[in-house]
């Protein structure tokens, strides 16, 4: 029998929280050991922890360690977490510890010097968390609806954009990425979900998947939005992509966005139960290779082109979790939750990324996302 | 001579957020060799960590697995992140790897396996970090102004609220700590920071020092406001606290809320370089001893009661970094930013805390926070 341990914060481990179910914003204790969910807290989150927390056993590590000293003969001063996680294992007689690939290497080195049989996992460490079950998938769902306020705020202020010098101005100020940014952010915000990062990435800009935005908005040139916000309250994450342009677009413009529209279908046509992540993945890029639409590297100049990133991800307490729709995507599950966004990336052309969120179920999948496609803005 | 090395998004890693300077939310290498900053980042961002990162060196992993292949007659695929470490140590001859506590264990188990000499640090990893320029001094002071507007909207919902059955009502409706805890993250939030888990607790609730507070707030009993957002622009915190109370108070919370007060000043007298932070600490022990505040544990109970935490710690780019005010506290430097923060909890009295923050300078203290300490509001 092996048991589990954890040693973070909530904040830094959606493990822990999933776990706890409340946030505990110091590092601590977490161990499973056949069924029971054990957490070993300081003083000042004990009597919290105790009485709302989703652990069936909760320790004050001082009381412990004065418990786990006279058991080892030991004074309490020499008893730390290593100590205690030891006397754990011994007492259940566990052949070996397992700990997360994240766990504190301060901590690990420190069971090894205890001659602790560890072993890291290089795997998700709660698989389960992977299954979303209903109140998991409600949560996202309405995260997913705050997204959607995000997109109203941003459509509205580019509709209502007025064009000079192929720059957008609203209320005659200049529309920028950081202010729409901020517009859309202040509308999650208020209802209840913390978006970071927010991508309002124009033109070439938006070709480099992770670059925010900066700047002025500009006519006739693709806007990736990506919003990502995480609940307050649940800590679960929405995530949804579109790419907007406003003004006239290119026939090339038309013909990208169409292609990315194109393989999130061919995705969507693939995802169930027992398909594999990888499976999913391979169909888009297949189906950007069969519309013409090419990937690579520019060597002189430095930069990836085409499809430059995995079609998807688990969604959950974390923004980026288990299962992945990438090369080394494994089988999907019933209850799943995932991204589906292909995108294409063409310096001097522009970038499209669409993105929504699916359940994966028996048959198929169901949207926990819904927002039109609509990107042509006048 | 030894290497320095990270691996954590800067999300995860303030470090790692320190060496780069802008945000990368995937997890990447960073090496520092005899002032070389080296980043090993994916291909998604190679090019904006390049161009706009604080990093002398960047490198895209895979181009560099081809490199490390060719020179150790390897396969790149045969090549992983603690290869291209042990590469960059062999290259320099390096003693040995320095990580920092909290590095993954599921690498540091490999570079074990790889048989480099690694040392896991137990100290703040950049110790640079805790001493502040006057950039950081800046983004501080922003921050702890941004939670004074938070205040505000606190102080004006409590001078506006009535009073029913003990119980407060602003323009008609049942204030709660969730629906002021609302106004004030809006507030900060509308300034570009971010605050969560911001502590709106009454009365018995505030025992519990990281009770968040949920409910009615009630008239005649300690509210403790405390607001720690996060810039989203710099990254970088304030920490403020006050304790409020709306309508009449007895002598007893009287002298509690002056006895934290005065325990306060007394840290501060004590603050400035080369004074240990656990002797700032020992003053506010001594303080409340002094003024018949006393320590200790309910058994029955299972609560604690007093002062129950320790007196400050480090801020910056994380809530809670070096140098600490507890009884581990080592010698305090001129350019450290630290919180003041003491405070009293008695079930069935109330709590009470007073925060601050001050830069330590080579004569004393220079205040970084400014709010009045007005607490009773009729």
């Amino acid at each position: 029998m092996k048991i589990k341990c954890i040693y973070a914060s909530t904040d830094r481990s959606s493990d822990a929280f999933y776990l706890s179910g409340i946030t505990v914003p110091d590092s601590f204790l977490s161990l499973l050991i056949c069924g029971r969910k054990i957490a070993v807290v300081s003083q000042l989150e004990y009597a919290r922890v105790k009485a709302h927390s989703k652990f069936s056993e909760v320790y004050e590590i001082n009381a412990l360690r004065k418990e786990v000293g006279n058991k080892m003969n030991l004074k309490p001063s020499r008893i730390g977490v290593p100590e205690i996680i030891s006397y754990f294992q011994k007492s259940v007689r566990a052949e070996s510890v397992l700990i997360p690939y994240d766990f504190p290497s301060g901590l690990s080195h420190s069971l090894q010097s205890l001659k602790l049989p560890i072993e890291c996992s290089d795997e998700p460490f709660l698989k389960e968390r992977a299954v979303k079950n209903k109140s998991e998938i409600a949560h996202i769902r309405a995260a997913n609806k705050a997204i959607v306020c995000g997109f109203d705020v941003a459509k509205s202020a580019l509709a209502h954009a007025k064009i000079k010098n192929k720059k957008l101005y609203l209320d005659g100020m200049l529309l920028t990425s950081e202010r729409l940014r901020d517009a859309i952010d202040l509308s999650v915000f208020e209802r209840g979900f913390i978006a970071q990062s927010t991508i309002v990435a124009c033109g070439n800009q938006a070709c480099d998947p992770h670059q925010v935005g900066a700047g002025a908005l500009k006519a006739n040139e693709l806007i990736i939005i990506d919003i990502f916000p995480r609940c307050k309250k649940s800590g679960y994450y929405g995530d949804m992509t579109r790419t907007f342009l406003k003004g006239v677009a290119s026939d090339e413009q038309k013909a990208l966005v169409s292609a990315v529209k194109n393989a999130q279908n061919e995705a969507f046509l693939k995802i169930k139960q027992r398909v594999k992540g990888s499976t999913v993945h391979a169909s888009v890029v297949a189906s950007f290779e069969k519309q013409g639409y090419h990937t690579g590297q520019d060597l002189k100049k430095d930069f990836f082109y085409g499809f430059i990133h995995s079609t998807g991800h688990g969604l959950g307490l974390d923004i980026h979790e288990s299962p992945s729709l990438s090369p080394k995507g494994t089988y999907l599950k019933a209850g799943h939750v995932i991204t589906v966004e292909p995108g294409l990336y063409y310096p001097n052309v522009g970038a499209c990324r669409i993105e929504d969120v699916v359940l994966v179920t028996q048959t198929g999948y169901q949207k926990l996302s819904k927002y039109p496609y609509q990107w042509l803005i006048r």
